[in-house]
């Protein structure tokens, strides 16, 4: 397991000669296309690189290098998120990360002296790394669209609109200067027992115009394709019971934004794209004064990325409704995969494997989805987790443009949960479920024919201790029982039992007896043995 | 509380002379109309009647008292039901009620053997009152659909596709001969552990037929403006797992059912519309099968009703998604009511209160639904149930047509929950629920500016017994409270808190104590003292 990859940041800055690139052409673009894009799209986080990349070997090769990687793992649109609070390059309206530090003072300097100890030396290495990049002439985000546009993968600029990593630390070197001096607009007053509590409120001015600034700036210095406004870092925008009228002032806010781009775009002489990434429920989206489809309808958006937060890979992301409430208009319906796959909050976790990235991208694209995109899902994941070695990323990233192509590996179809509600919603989390009979779906695309296929459930052992095997049909057929691994139990199912898109799974206890259920999945067998 | 409404069904029959009313007319009629339905639609059961009308009262002016007493309560569109497995006219194709039945013979007789003996004595009134209408000579749909033509009402005829009352007395006289003669078509074998598992199987041709036979004779029968095919009775068509396939069968069928409706249109001269009546969430009715937006999308039907199936009002029904999905295709979007509140299952329960059921009407209306659609809201309630004397039934229906009128009157809006998930789907009660600090979302329609208005919570004595008045809030604004009656706390909440469409209700314990809530509500006093 990646110890700090997910609840901490990494990022840097960028000499003020590669700023403001103003092109003369003013043939008007068609700024909203109708065609929808395709490929793979890929997230790629603003520290990454210059975490895992050491001050002494960063430079703009290494830059190019990592886009290199992600034109042989057939990435077509990169996302290129340049910002947190701060920003992985010179900013002239955000602090960047290095913003105050003095590489040359210890680490009992000012600037850490609110991190914890063990965590200064890796943030130091990463925020020095992008200062010295900086220092060398190389604009992080210039770099990485130039050797896009070098490979044919069309660059994005991601911006996070509400990153609060870190917050229970309120002078972590993380924060913006911005964000320490004004916690009377953080989005709840006076106590923190939300992780979100201390996110900015978007209700107002200065908060919206910080962002504003930020935007102004990425689309006067960078030639981008699109702008991707990242609101699911964090999607808490507003005082809780004021999302409604939050979203109100949001929209018009976007509606500014989109003529901003349109602007940039007849300036650069091509057209530049929109993008937003939302939470993976349209009512959850709606309620939190997220309203993608509004955004969608007034042509405000081309690209809707529709994902869990971060918790799971959310295998049940209701893409139909989606795609049917989007059909009028001329945007791209993304379904995000997250890296971490758990079955039920708080229950073990783990980085996922690759099978079930295949299998959710399966999902995805079968659901409703134009084309998957990955967050998360870092080349550097080889370095740390025994199961990613640098091949395995590139096959399986080569093999998400496809739906053939992904349903003709191995994959694992796992039962996970939504991971973002709005204040008030109730969850509907499947597991654990306790019963003497329970029943699960898991959405799988279309039928594998021809194929083995498993489904497994693991036990919780209950009072009394002893598990026994329970009785496991699927779609009202009983399937036998293959294997038993402790309390995970495997069982073959037939054929004749499968079908398209989901797979119901009824679990009863053996005798009659209640069971906890806590881990349900389907594996498939590739197409060819691995 | 009304003992048998609900657990039970109450139903006629008609004489062959007034059948087969074949028009000549082949003018081509415009069947599927963009214009959007309007007014109130009012589902009359095919038992009610027959149930409060004993048999020595029965006749056709008792049904035009009741039609008389429909448009005195501005209903505009009127479901005449005829069926549950038997019909309450003499059908050629299903069983009546009183098929089978002897009325000189006493309680003992077979037909009636397997039936409670305290159930015998209202049950035979009213199948003999149906019984009797029938041998008057009146044709009870044809009878009803005259007087509603006399007073303006649209009039329907709406087919019950799948009932079952009473599937745990197998021999019950309510069973029509083919569910008991053809176990092999229920949906689930070999067991029931559920209310649902013995519904039919509709991918059995056979059990199609049975009612495509229905249709074809009440289409050839009687003259409606509109046919209603009420799948919320119900709502699972097809074995656990199966509900996919199942649903491309039935989609199939629909298009047969369509083209019927249309053949018949032209002969009378005039359109029919088709109507379906769908589980409250999309994803639900999806996933069983009944996927109402594919149907609206193939222009199958005019009008869907989207609503609860009996438990309770549903105050959280996702009309926006509906009417966004819907958007592209000519149909009119009902948000049904059902006459049942309760805050969550197995809870306490009761006949709506006249203002619970003008909150979820205001909400429905606000949410996207183009009007209100009301079932088991009989004028009979009024012998029942005090607070619902014939004035207030009268005045709470001749509101139902009207936003403005209904949120000029006094309401009540109750955290509910949804009542029908499809095998396997996680549940999402809201309630009750357990904590420290915990959040609710109360859909209350458009912000009710200068009215009183209370938020309501009911609190579960804990451990310990006593339970302190907690703390309240609406949208993050502290509320006073005003009063306490045992365990239910009335907050005012001040005008300035109140937001449009939804309210989050923060409840927190006192001392940051954990709480139970099991009841919240949001009140809205009248525009005019009552």
């Amino acid at each position: 397991m990646r110890p700090l990859a997910f609840t901490h940041i990494r990022f840097r800055i960028l000499g003020l000669a590669a700023a403001a690139v103003l092109g003369l052409a003013v043939c008007r673009p068609k700024t909203t296309q109708a065609e929808k894009m395709t490929g793979l799209i890929f997230n790629y986080d603003s520290t990454d690189l210059f975490y895992f990349t050491p001050p002494e070997k960063i430079n703009g090769h290494a830059v190019d290098d990592q886009i290199d990687l992600f034109a042989q793992a057939g990435v077509t649109v990169l996302m290129c998120n340049v910002n947190a609070q701060r920003t992985n390059y010179a900013s002239d309206c955000f602090d960047s990360f290095w913003s105050g530090y003095d590489p040359q003072a210890g680490d009992d300097q000012p600037f850490l002296q609110d991190m914890a100890p063990q965590s200064r030396r890796g943030y130091r290495s990463m925020i020095t790394s992008m200062k010295t990049l900086h220092e060398q002439g190389v604009d992080y985000p210039a770099r990485v669209i130039a050797r896009c546009r070098h490979h044919g993968i069309s660059p994005w600029i991601s911006l996070r609109m509400n990153d609060t990593h870190n917050n229970n630390e309120v002078r972590h070197p993380i924060h913006s200067t911005f964000w320490k001096a004004h916690p009377e607009y953080w989005r709840v007053q006076g106590r923190r027992i939300d992780y979100y509590d201390r996110t900015l409120d978007y209700s107002h001015t200065a908060v919206r115009d910080r962002f504003w600034r930020l935007i102004e700036e990425v689309l006067q210095r960078y030639d981008m394709d699109g702008l991707e406004l990242d609101f699911m870092r964090e999607p808490f925008l507003f005082k809780p019971g004021r999302e409604q009228e939050g979203g109100k002032i949001l929209a018009e806010w976007l509606q500014q934004v989109r003529k901003l781009v349109e602007q940039t775009a007849r300036r650069r002489g091509h057209a530049i794209k929109i993008g937003v990434r939302v939470p993976a429920h349209p009512v959850t989206a709606q309620n939190l004064g997220l309203d993608a489809v509004h955004w969608a309808e007034q042509g405000w958006v081309d690209l809707i990325v529709v994902t869990p937060r971060w918790a799971t890979m959310d295998t049940q992301m209701p893409l139909m409704q989606w795609k049917r409430m989007l059909a009028a208009y001329p945007v791209t319906l993304a379904g995000g995969l997250e890296i971490r796959e758990q079955a039920y909050p708080d229950g073990p976790a783990r980085i996922a494997l690759p099978q079930t990235a295949v299998g959710t991208a399966v999902t995805v694209l079968s659901s409703g989805a134009d084309v998957v995109y990955l967050f998360n899902y870092f080349s550097t994941l080889s370095r740390t987790v025994d199961y990613w070695p640098q091949q395995t990323w590139l096959k399986t990233l080569r093999a998400m443009s496809s739906i053939d192509t992904l349903a003709s590996l191995s994959r694992r179809h796992l039962l996970t949960f939504h991971d973002v509600f709005a204040p008030g919603e109730a969850t509907d989390y499947p597991l654990p479920a306790k019963g003497p009979r329970l029943f699960f779906r898991v959405t799988t695309g279309p039928k594998p024919v021809g194929r083995l296929v498993t489904a497994v459930v693991e036990l919780t052992p209950l009072a009394g201790g002893a598990v026994e095997a329970p009785e496991l049909s699927v779609n009202s057929e009983l399937c036998d029982l293959q294997s038993r691994d402790q309390n995970v139990f495997t069982f073959s199912v037939a054929q004749s039992a499968l079908q398209d898109r989901v797979q119901l799974v009824e679990v009863a206890g053996a005798g009659g007896r209640s069971i906890e259920v806590r881990q349900v999945e389907i594996a498939v067998s590739g197409a060819t043995p691995e």
